[in-house]
């Protein structure tokens, strides 16, 4: 889709955390459609020529700025903002980190890593993971999301009811998503744009990647929406599942728990059958492999299932 | 992949639960090619002519019967049984039932339903669930494991680490499936055929569809084989997301919570936007919905997504 842009909001114009209180940086009409240019989820502290060093440096309080926030006029609490996802444009530069503290399994993996990505942001060709394979690109906004009701800041780090830091890998270009307002005008910001990610961001970083994303803002009055909901147009992972998948579970009585073996073992199974530094395998995995609930009522046992599509290797 | 097959294992061979001491039905060497006739989860308590007063009869000491156990030669704990699915034989008549106290939200539904369903087993065309849409399907093996070491009788109900009741809705024909052997000989078993089922089972049943199996056992010896780990020769939803999906969202501390909320939500917005009753719903979910963990690092909140396919509906 080819939308004419009625506003560019260049990416001084971010913030850090969510708070009712910042002033908007523009004021659109419902329809409105815009350009964000967003910086990636470190600020611009990683660069390529970054090493694993500058992970340990990074300064936190920089972390994940959002461009933005837009008033959109006319929306009201109860309202849901509707935002089209047009066009992504990437910029070709991106990081995958393992950040200590941070990532799912940050009690078995506590030193820092990084990953320096080049891809072709015209083709978004897979991008080289060498020596051990390619990722399909998908580019999509992991933050997204409206100011909450409740006065103050709040960090940037965990998505709530009027989203936010969702990472949700699908909300890509020809997406429908529709978020709760809580505050006059909604006040909508976006950011930490990412060129590929799996269904759990497991190592706590995707392909981090600074791009520019075009959008509409549209208003649906008194939608009585609890939380975030979407609509795809069309398939969500042709671009990973040609060559099916390896898959391992976990299985017991806590879903996290559950979560935790499945990609533990995952990066275990990588690591024995391809040669891979734990690490590696671990941010590949948070780059392309899905987190699936495959069984939830069996009680007392739920199974969580870890996707990781083949084409990456073959 | 058409294999001759060594042995056929009628559906009067089965039993309830998981125990080691169960006789097994028949030896095989390794690499041996057998045919299972399952019954559905049932036992045939349920026909094409039951209504929902026959859910609230059912007999719970008759679910879930398996066919088996196959005592595989050579087979000793620490390896891993080999299980290549080669071809279902599904039988035309499959149900859903909403059962009081099972269930994701089994809170919310506390009354007996039931659909009855009739399907093509020759063109396995997508069934109709009227007046709503019709339903893709895959058949596949809910319920596929082996004996546990720990003596006396198991609950058939909770999966465990050397399989069972997994309703893993893509273990599916050509998927290999590698489970731990904890006793000598393996003594596998299966059952719980479903006709379709989405990622989480959410409402408890699938399409329960009585079927036969064609499938070969082997070994690999000394595996060191945590849980289930399987690999699927190809796409694994191309029958379902043609169309896209709608999706809703549960976001909090707690993933069970997070599931339950995003599963209501796209029960509301069914019933909202298409008219259906909720129980309805709900069962339509459970045959053809997918639970997927967005993310589960942007502590302290996790996103659980439900993927609806819209296939279904059009």
């Amino acid at each position: 889709m080819c939308s004419k842009t009625d506003h560019t909001i260049h990416g001084a114009h971010h913030h850090f955390g969510w708070d009712r209180s910042i002033p908007p940086v523009a004021t659109v009409a419902p329809g409105a459609t815009l350009e964000f240019e967003c910086l990636d989820s470190s600020g611009g502290q990683l660069t390529p020529a970054s090493t694993v060093a500058d992970v340990a440096r990074l300064d936190f309080g920089r972390i994940n700025p959002v461009t933005g926030p837009i008033l959109v006029e006319g929306a009201e609490p109860g309202d849901a903002l509707k935002v089209t996802i047009h066009q992504f444009k990437p910029s070709g530069f991106g990081w995958t980190a393992n950040i200590p503290g941070f990532g799912l399994l940050a009690d078995q993996f506590g030193e820092a890593a990084l990953h320096v990505w080049k891809y072709d942001p015209a083709t978004l060709a897979p991008a080289a993971f060498s020596p051990f394979g390619r990722v399909p690109l998908k580019p999509f906004a992991g933050t997204i999301g409206l100011a909450p009701a409740e006065p103050g800041l709040h960090s940037v780090v965990p998505p709530r009811r009027v989203g936010g830091n969702m990472d949700i890998r699908d909300l890509a270009a020809g997406t429908e998503l529709y978020l709760p307002v809580e505050v006059a005008g909604a006040l909508f910001s976006i950011g930490d744009t990412h060129a590929a990610q799996g269904d759990g961001e497991v190592c706590g970083t995707a392909i981090e990647s600074p791009m520019s994303v075009v959008l509409s803002l549209d208003l649906v009055k008194a939608a009585g929406l609890e939380t975030p909901r979407f609509t795809t147009s069309g398939p969500v992972t042709r671009h990973l599942d040609a060559k099916g998948y390896e898959v391992t579970t976990g299985i017991g009585a806590d879903l996290m728990e559950a979560a935790r073996g499945a990609v533990a073992r995952m990066v275990d199974h990588l690591c024995r059958t391809r040669g891979m530094a734990a690490v590696d395998a671990y941010m590949l995995c948070s780059v392309c492999a899905d987190l699936r609930i495959s069984e939830i009522v069996d009680q007392p046992n739920w199974v969580v299932s870890f996707y990781f599509p083949r084409i990456v290797l073959e």
